[in-house]
């Protein structure tokens, strides 16, 4: 069974729907009222083998990785991040030392983006699991949501895709020289590695959330849909498409500029099916984005335009020089 | 590093204190505020070969369990559940019906303690790992915690101790027959087991979460401190005692008593540090035990008198015949 086999399993079972309940499962995050306010709230695991290799990352990168995928999640709705929970299942082999280290890195990163650690549970287990829940806050009736998107929005990107992929695949042909040691991104230099790979194993073992573009985004109300792409940019904008009912369309001409910006270096393939991206995809009507390019701050990763959300029966197109073809999201799929 | 250690290692590492927090690390739940009324959250986790094996128990129970076991967590402070997410991690062998039986079983329990699966995430993963978060709701200013109990106050228990690490023992000595298909109480009777084994492996495996008493409890102000009975009276009555300051005396003649209600059958051992009980410890003035023994309802457990709290400097005392002495819990450890 699969993870959307699975979600539309549990859909499909009758299920109360609690008092004040705003967004379920199949978003970002679960949103409910409590007061005046929402509470967001969502889990990611990541298990040993299958979302990272030990070899690969230092503790505290894989603690404040760890958490950063949770607040991805947060910001996609549009959430400030309020506090968090963790459930930590380590092989009673690993050495106490790499525990603490694992949890200096992820409360580095709870105390960067003010999510503070308020709960857990420690286990034995055959191997390393990270369970974590975050909550996060907004004003309520404030959410975006997968299925907010309008007919005629436009479709934008927030921070880099691809670049994750690249850095997963060279990690996965050849782990670099003491990598598993580096804990400031500038010792990464150290690891023989090109200044673009450095980019990539970058992007993939050291992401930045983009919280304060969500909150922002939400705040200013210039965003009408939005999702955090984690499994690749195709499966994330189909997600969005079908979650609004919408015909989703890429511009494939946008994504060769884009591919330009980068040097060239990256394929088209890992642009629209990398994975672990942690851009945020969002829809805006043309008059938002009019707004947009006044207002986005310049300290925020740039946006660009990839493509349009129109009327139709949902799904997901590619355009090209005026030609237009159903595309097949091939989506991420964790190793195993 | 034991969780305990890493739990006072997390505490003395400087954390922000998130807005409107009321209980953090080191109690039954977190609990904060929002709006009017305040959130609890709670996270455990599950993990085969340490709190189950599969050959042992049904998919349908051990998803019944993984909820239960939070949310007796949030009856421990008071609240009353509201919504949870699931974190399952799955081996790649296992067979989807694994799985759905599984989510059949948690679904039922969520639906049954009125707390809907509002949020989750699926994984690859080596062995069968669950992390359940569970959410609940009290008005703010209302949660019982470990740290109010008061000196003077009786020590009570509602709920049985000491059957369900009768059951576990049984279970580890020789697995029952076909009880890995076991999906209502009343089928263990087929898995040559007497009577009283079938009430011991039924309290390991089919724990009653006591969500009722603990509401029941807090909305009647009959109750000063409270903690759920997961690892033992004895350790979690040091546990109430150190966070109220205080010196637990457990009556050894009132265990007694209790061990000839059930038969004689459990040794004081498993009673003080059985484990998994699921049972709710709390502390009550003289005076609100008097209201106890009016109001109490008679659909509930029976609660019993086990100790009393007194001034002192803070650990955990048996009293036998006038004569007092310093115990040492042992604690429930799970296998490996």
């Amino acid at each position: 069974m699969t993870e959307l086999e699975l979600i539309r399993w549990i859909e499909s079972q009758a299920q109360q729907r609690p008092d004040g309940m705003r967004l379920s499962i199949g978003d970002d995050c679960a949103v409910f009222d409590s007061g005046g306010q929402s509470i967001a709230a969502t889990v990611d695991v990541l298990v040993e083998n299958v979302h990272f290799r030990r070899s690969w990352i230092s503790p505290q990168w894989l603690g404040r990785k760890s958490l950063v995928v949770n607040l991805s999640d947060l910001a996609a709705v549009g959430a400030r991040p309020y506090a968090c929970l963790l459930g930590l299942m380590v092989p009673p082999g690993l050495a106490g030392s790499y525990v603490e280290c694992f949890m200096e890195g992820f409360l580095d990163a709870s105390r960067h983006w003010e999510c503070p650690l308020i709960g857990g549970d420690l286990s034995n287990s055959e191997s390393l699991q990270i369970s974590v829940t975050a909550l996060g806050r907004l004003p309520s009736g404030t959410e975006i949501s997968r299925s907010s998107a309008k007919a005629g929005d436009e479709i934008l990107v927030a921070g880099h895709l691809g670049l994750a992929r690249m850095g997963l695949n060279l990690l996965e042909r050849e782990t670099p020289p003491g990598i598993e040691m580096v804990i400031e991104a500038d010792e990464l230099r150290n690891c023989a590695l090109s200044p673009f790979d450095v980019t990539c194993v970058k992007a993939h073992l050291l992401p930045e959330p983009l919280v304060e573009v969500g909150v922002w985004l939400r705040e200013h109300g210039l965003v009408n849909g939005m999702i955090d792409v984690s499994d690749g940019l195709a499966t994330d904008l189909e997600r969005i498409a079908k979650a609004s009912q919408l015909q989703g369309i890429i511009n494939k001409q946008v994504l060769e500029t884009y591919q330009k910006d980068l040097g060239g270096k990256v394929a088209l393939e890992e642009i629209l099916n990398g994975g672990e991206d942690y851009a945020l995809l969002f829809t805006a009507s043309a008059a938002q984005v009019e707004e947009l390019k006044q207002r986005y701050p310049d300290h925020f990763p740039p946006w660009r335009l990839v493509g349009t959300l129109e009327e139709g029966r949902p799904g997901l197109f590619f355009e090209y020089e005026g030609m237009r073809e159903a595309y097949r999201a091939r989506g991420f799929i964790h190793f195993t």
